[in-house]
């Protein structure tokens, strides 16, 4: 499933850019005033192949999961926080569910990884690959069959979704300790120094962050993860969460959808997609730019720029809920502004 | 009628950003971590004095004016469009009528100054206070009586639609050659030179900025306004829009309500308004950087940090529409996210 989702995945027609631009530019504003809105609307209609895209139903994907490494003090809250947030999310009381009710995106809510049966409750997608990763400071966090299973449960979501008529992805995760193995995805994959990636996740103090840098190189030297292997390095110091992210950037691109990726940790996992098939990456909006500061290497290793600076490092989705909404307002104006000819409105001179 | 709003303006209570932060604090999330979302949330409670804000009617005022400066090629379009486009937003084809209507605000469309008589055309608020500005390469632009009027007409738009219930306003502006103007009042209040302070408007030809810079310079020789006045400087080097977005950041100020400030042209608004009473700012919410590179010292000016940087140089009120948006993103995650306690999370340890 991996390897034929792989290959579907094909470069975006530029002629398309060119096409939207030329509405784009007959619209009753000066040319280009609109700036990124307008970058949008293009970006839009040359992912879907569509000159007149649609943004009528969009899905947020909160993967879940727990991590080995939690229980080595490199986060500020204890691990049944995760099963805890599921639940608040099911309840519809956290940020991602207040920020997609106002974008008009549901929330699909997915166990990935939780090191915790949640039984038949409703509303939540249960997708278990493991309970929770194995420390990875004691070898690799998952096998390599669970780490594809888990880009597989992502690819097999975008492409459920996608048969449902959803028009837009995004991605989003909950999982305590997983700012841990997203800098250390993203300094195997950039080849950057730990330090350099390494942030406070959700409030750690000075000792406990250096404690966090030293695991992070210590995971990376006891599993040597090979860089140019995106399924290495997820098995080796990945997640469960950031698998199923990863694939759900491979599935959304191999259907021609846009997905929306999220903040640091999503950004890992939208890392590993690229390194698997680097084409991907055309479908992909940034959402914004984490106070993570692993983050701006990835985004650049894939050239994308982030939409939103609001400082935020909560993930779940939340910079996705946002984005979504401000990248509909960029197709709102290419499709309901009126032209120059419509308005009797003269133009430049 | 400008004295007595001037003397309305209070500072915010700053007891009341910390009473919305310990509500923020018992939220479901790290504290801070929803970075400036947290921020407008808290905003909006000191502005209002209310420590649960309401934003269902939100309004955005565009502004039209025209000017006489535009007769000396410092536009790349005709002096006809103002006219044209007051009839586009009428029927609602231009950028701000698309991005409010996903706002969820209405447009108040005024002719505070337009050189056209639309006579009693429906939806259209005619507050007319000069048929264009003077040439200000020949004097003032408009009489120190003409600026206030100018001002009172915003004053008594922030005062009407307060009374109406409307709870956040917007503002925005239309008019060919307003970027001069607009650099003009940088300049002077700012003290930075002409050059730095100019751009290129609706994207005019190399030959033509230089023409610009120099029509400023000269405007601003002729005139010499007194930087510490502010009608004085509205008068000599402003524009009757510019007049009318001064008025409105004062009346809503006056009044207790947060004012969204759209692009360079609303920000030389605002300046002029901050001169007058500097209290206002703390009422003002800065949309978006725009492309025009005079608006960066303003805002510094009167400490306003954007929310978008989205490369926009179109006015109308479209930053501020899509500012709005963000802005009742924070207010929602305050008043609508679970607590800690509410949730059962446990909290960081």
């Amino acid at each position: 499933m991996l390897e034929k989702t792989l290959k579907k995945i094909e470069p975006v027609d530029e002629a398309l850019h060119e096409k939207a631009q030329q509405r784009l530019d007959i619209l009753t504003k000066p040319q280009g005033s609109l700036g990124r809105l307008e970058e949008f609307a293009r970006t839009l209609v040359g992912i879907t192949g569509n000159t007149m895209p649609v943004l009528d139903k969009k899905v947020i994907f909160t993967f879940a999961g727990d991590h080995g490494i939690a229980d080595s003090g490199v986060s500020a809250f204890p691990k049944a926080v995760t099963q805890q947030m599921v639940l608040n999310f099911l309840r519809g009381g956290a940020g991602i569910n207040v920020l997609a009710r106002q974008a008009g995106a549901d929330v699909v809510v997915v166990d990935i990884g939780v090191d915790h049966d949640f039984g038949g409750i409703e509303g939540l997608e249960v997708k278990k690959v493991v309970n929770g990763t194995k420390n990875m400071l004691e070898g690799p966090a998952m096998t390599r069959e669970e780490a594809q299973k888990c880009v597989e449960v992502g690819i097999a979501l975008a492409n459920e979704y996608a048969d449902k008529d959803c028009n837009i992805m995004g991605t989003g995760e909950m999982g305590i300790g997983n700012t841990t193995p997203s800098s250390a995805i993203c300094s195997v994959i950039t080849g950057l120094p730990v330090p350099e990636v390494t942030g406070r996740g959700t409030g750690i103090t000075d000792s406990a962050f250096e404690g966090k840098v030293k695991a992070i190189e210590k995971a990376i030297a006891i599993n040597s993860p090979d860089p140019s292997d995106g399924l290495d390095v997820l098995a080796k110091v990945g997640g469960a969460e950031i698998g199923g992210i990863a694939g759900l950037c491979l599935g959304a691109a191999s259907r021609k959808l846009p997905v929306v990726v999220d903040g640091f940790i999503s950004t890992a996992g939208a890392l590993i997609a690229y390194v698997l098939e680097p084409t991907c990456a055309q479908y992909m909006f940034a959402a914004h730019r984490s106070v993570e500061i692993g983050q701006r290497a990835m985004l650049e290793r894939m050239g994308l720029r982030p939409l939103l600076e609001f400082d935020m490092r909560l993930g779940e989705g939340t910079g996705a809920a946002l984005a979504m909404m401000l990248i509909e307002s960029g197709l709102r104006i290419y499709k309901e502004m009126a032209t120059f000819a419509e308005a009797g409105v003269s133009e430049s001179e």
